[in-house]
């Protein structure tokens, strides 16, 4: 071993002690005639002291020291005069007795400090240097912690962590399958997992009751911010559950890893919201519950008042931010331009102001009195001072725009505190998802969804009212997970398939063979499915997934720091059977 | 919840009880009045009575029960008049009150017994099935034993698990890679990771210092009995420590798996041997210490005597077996064939039987007196009634025949005992093997291999004879695992690669990327992998790694239960840029 201790570890107690120590140089310090060196490493830094009039030798040899040079000490543990409260070993130095350069270090292209002076593409380029920053590190770290935390909770709930395949067969999914071409089999491909989905439903007929996996899975999609083309999930199945139980199971498991991981006790349960409300009450399938500020429909009430934006509306909708009747008009426009954007696309926005001495001031006076705006400050139980915000239009698209400008609210309000946590489940989200291009229903979650068991005769008479037995964890605006509970009928999924416009035909080329399988035994079973970098993204209160991978790919999917992909040699090609046709653009 | 107990569960305490279980039905017996069902689930088996006298309509419903029907009953525990001993659940049956068909199974293509009565063909088609067997499932649950307590030991001991990208660049080592086409960079490829070795080095490069990860591997091969295309490694790699440091750690693992999996105490250190030993007394790099038996060289002895096979081998070397003086000629005749089979390619087998009178009786008396045979059967420390074996021939065949044929006597001998597991380090691997045909030399495990610190000299003046700080972990003739300590500086580096015919381009085209992130301050590092389908399958006592992966592909590469790889879209295809254009063979 190249060292005693870490660069974490010492401390008062330590005085007097000789210690050998192994790390990275952080910073070099030169007073008077004394040398000071942060040692750093993964558990911490720790000053080493060179003195000029003690060993010259040795302070010259320090002196030489760069940035990011590897050395190794032996030292004395002394007390240190000036001390660091910042830092665990602040109340110590070492005194440097001996040292040997491990290796040395070029200039590395940018600072290894939490504000780096490196950008994104340079710090990508240098992923393994953009690594020893501390920031980054503890993502890694809490990212290991999640992982491990969510497999012991597992293991204690009687699941088993069973590893699928990567290399499988192309599945009828909704996102593209990256493939891979077989060599043994020229012509055919694999095709790797979006989700070990079928798999997980395997297990469940092979009895195998309680099933996890952390599991790496592939889109080939275009990519987005948040989007990665390899990501992980957290993959779960269990038999004879109904949803009660896999919500139970999963809020425990969430609960263990805010006690375990944040240090955080989350003693209530989690609160339940249909998807009817959630867009009713939010304009969104995953509402950020950290603050209220719901819609308030106000269609009714401002109908017939010669407003024609109102009138001709499917929907008016106002939310209340409160104490915000001093917004100036600067700030009001800024809230226009913002909901007016194109990835918004609201044409205006209505204001009321809930003023201190209880009259009321709108972007809308013309068309509404004093009492009409009372009322409708009553309806949204705004309170002088207050500030009503009205957004009108399509029902869909103007409950979305909403969503975003109470989100907007929320941030400027600074409601959205990245330590507070606000867990949810919504429940209830309709089966079926009706489409008027293609005039069909297809399946919102996917087509083993099980119904709802109330709603089973509406399948006969009203598909698009059933709801499904499908659920979502959101955590403050954000989808950690989803499942729902599958059908394991026969009949059942016959006439899902028919809802779904599926002739026998294709429903046996698409699924054949996993309702094969269920012919011999299928167990009632449901599960779900969290991601693992969304999640890990939340704890450590990142805006994007990537910071939380420790070799993430860009927006083109590519790896820069290994230059992936790349070409490889025609005989590789000729062994696949493949010749490369590159399309016209 | 479908049940309140687990078909595993229920003891004498529980006798009185109401209690609701779900699961499979195993068997169905007919007696008199009575109908007896096993009930099986993943936990174990429940006896359900069903009695014609006190509810017929019940019994009639459990008559039409088939094999693998999935039910949910309602019952009171009772104690059994007729306890089966063994099972854990053998002294209570349930007296059935309600019984509910949750899903009817088709018959079954084999039985779901441990002794099946499907071929393997049959199985691996309907694996999900096959999952059922106990057999095969307790396999799987050892793996996540396995798994689960490797986290837990490696996390205790400060190491961080870090996911590695599994759609890389396609990197020089051995074995073929998998390709993936890329749609975003058409013409361009990602490769499926062989091993994360370039990510983990990187990653000590980044200060990691402790980093482990279980990850999927992938390898083109041609496969063979116990290779499959996609593999699990338990992947680890730590900094500032030597060969001493690794070996501890990972031997702590070893016995921290033996105790928690194995229920077996390991208290005493793993033996070492250096490679030079292993193949000197074992003629193997992985020999199973189970038994001694150890090769004994006695070309000296046994030369010139005229027995010109003796005489003009480069080898000849005895093992002797104790109390075998019995052998048949049968026996011998046997052990001959084994020899001359054509994988292990001996000319014949010569013995010397020692008898109980203390006189010799051998296969070559012709040359050799009665005393020549007391002298080589000192050599081989035999005893009376022992029979000694001796193969002759070019050194390192005849080493590895006798190696075959140690192997064979100790599995004859009962000295392979799948329940005993002797450990052992072979350690000193030589750093290069020289390659005859194209007279250069190559690196035995890898070019980050770190030469042993004493041998540095000998890379000038006798390369051949370097020792590796390479390290293999074998149990019972299995290598399970190895590793190295890796080069961190760049002089000895270079020197590796002049060493081993690179010109500094050839170096710089392969390894390029890791020797550019070593120049930014790399720590001493070093590490190991594990396989771990091989270490299951070691603590499964099984004879193919097939049996304990879930979904394993056959020895065409192929998924028969899916039915991957398989033929894909020609819309796809033109989406990667690609042609398929087959080899004509």
């Amino acid at each position: 071993m190249y060292r005693t201790h870490t660069c974490g570890e010492l401390r008062l107690s330590h005085i007097g002690q000789q210690v050998t120590l192994a790390g990275w140089v952080q910073r070099v310090r030169r007073m008077g005639g004394m040398i000071f060196v942060d040692l750093r490493d993964r558990f911490g830094i720790t000053q080493l002291v060179f003195n000029q009039e003690t060993n010259a030798d040795l302070c010259a040899q320090a002196n030489e020291l760069g940035r990011e040079f590897v050395i190794q000490v032996q030292a004395e543990v002394a007390e240190r005069s000036n001390k660091n409260k910042h830092i665990p070993t602040g109340e110590i130095e070492l005194l440097v007795s001996t040292m040997r350069v491990l290796n040395t270090s070029e200039t590395p292209p940018f600072t290894i400090e939490d504000n780096t002076d490196g950008g994104d593409d340079l710090r990508m380029k240098y992923r393994y240097l953009d690594l020893r920053r501390n920031t980054v590190r503890e993502n890694m770290i809490l990212r290991h912690k999640v992982a491990f935390e969510t497999r012991r909770y597992l293991d204690q709930m009687g699941f088993l962590e069973v590893e699928t395949p990567i290399l499988i067969a192309s599945t009828p999914e909704g996102a593209r399958d990256f493939v891979v071409p077989s060599r043994m089999n020229q012509g055919q491909f694999y095709a790797l997992p979006q989700s070990p989905q079928l798999f997980k439903q395997l297990l469940m007929v092979s009895g195998f009751d309680k099933y996890f996996q952390i599991a790496k899975c592939f889109r080939d999609e275009d990519l987005r911010a948040d989007r990665q083309p390899e990501f992980t999930q957290i993959d779960c199945e269990m038999s004879f559950v109904k949803q009660e139980d896999v919500l139970n199971l999963f809020e425990g498991m969430m609960k263990h890893l805010f006690r375990f991981v944040k240090n955080i006790d989350m003693t209530d349960a989690f609160p339940r919201m249909t998807w009817a409300d959630a867009m009713k009450y939010y304009g969104s399938d995953k509402p950020d519950i950290r603050f209220d500020m719901q819609f308030v429909e106000i269609k009714e009430l401002v109908s017939g008042k010669n407003f024609v934006v109102f009138d001709e509306a499917d929907y008016v909708g106002a939310i209340c931010a409160s104490n915000c009747a001093t917004y100036t008009r600067k700030q009001l426009d800024e809230l226009t331009d913002f909901v007016k954007r194109p990835q918004i696309g609201a044409k205006g926005l209505v204001y009321i102001r809930c003023e201190a001495d209880g009259t009321f001031k709108s972007s809308v006076d013309k068309f509404y009195t004093n009492d009409d705006l009372a009322k409708i400050a009553t309806a949204c139980k705004a309170e002088k001072g207050d500030l009503i915000l009205i957004l009108a239009g399509a029902t869909e698209k103007t409950q979305k725009a909403l969503c975003e400008l109470r989100l907007e609210m929320g941030s400027r309000l600074g409601l959205r505190d990245k330590n507070v946590f606000a867990p949810l489940w919504v429940i209830d989200f309709p089966l079926f998802q009706w489409d008027e291009e293609t005039q069909r229903f297809y399946a919102m979650h996917h087509p083993f969804t099980c119904p709802n068991e109330d709603d089973i005769a509406l399948l006969d008479t009203n598909p698009g009212k059933v709801r499904a037995t499908a659920y979502d964890m959101v955590i403050n605006g954000v989808e950690l997970g989803g499942g729902s509970i599958r059908i394991h009928e026969s009949a059942l999924q016959k006439k899902m398939f028919e809802l779904l416009g599926f002739t026998p035909e294709q429903a046996e080329a698409q699924f054949g063979f996993l309702m094969s399988a269920f012919k011999y035994g299928a167990p009632p079973h449901g599960g779900l499915a969290f991601g693992l970098d969304r999640l890990v993204s939340l704890f450590a209160g990142l805006d994007s997934i990537r910071d939380c991978i420790a070799f993430p790919k860009n927006n083109s999917g590519r790896d820069v720091m290994i230059d992936a992909p790349s070409v490889i040699d025609n005989a590789q090609l000729d062994e696949l059977g493949l010749r490369i046709e590159l399309k016209k653009s």
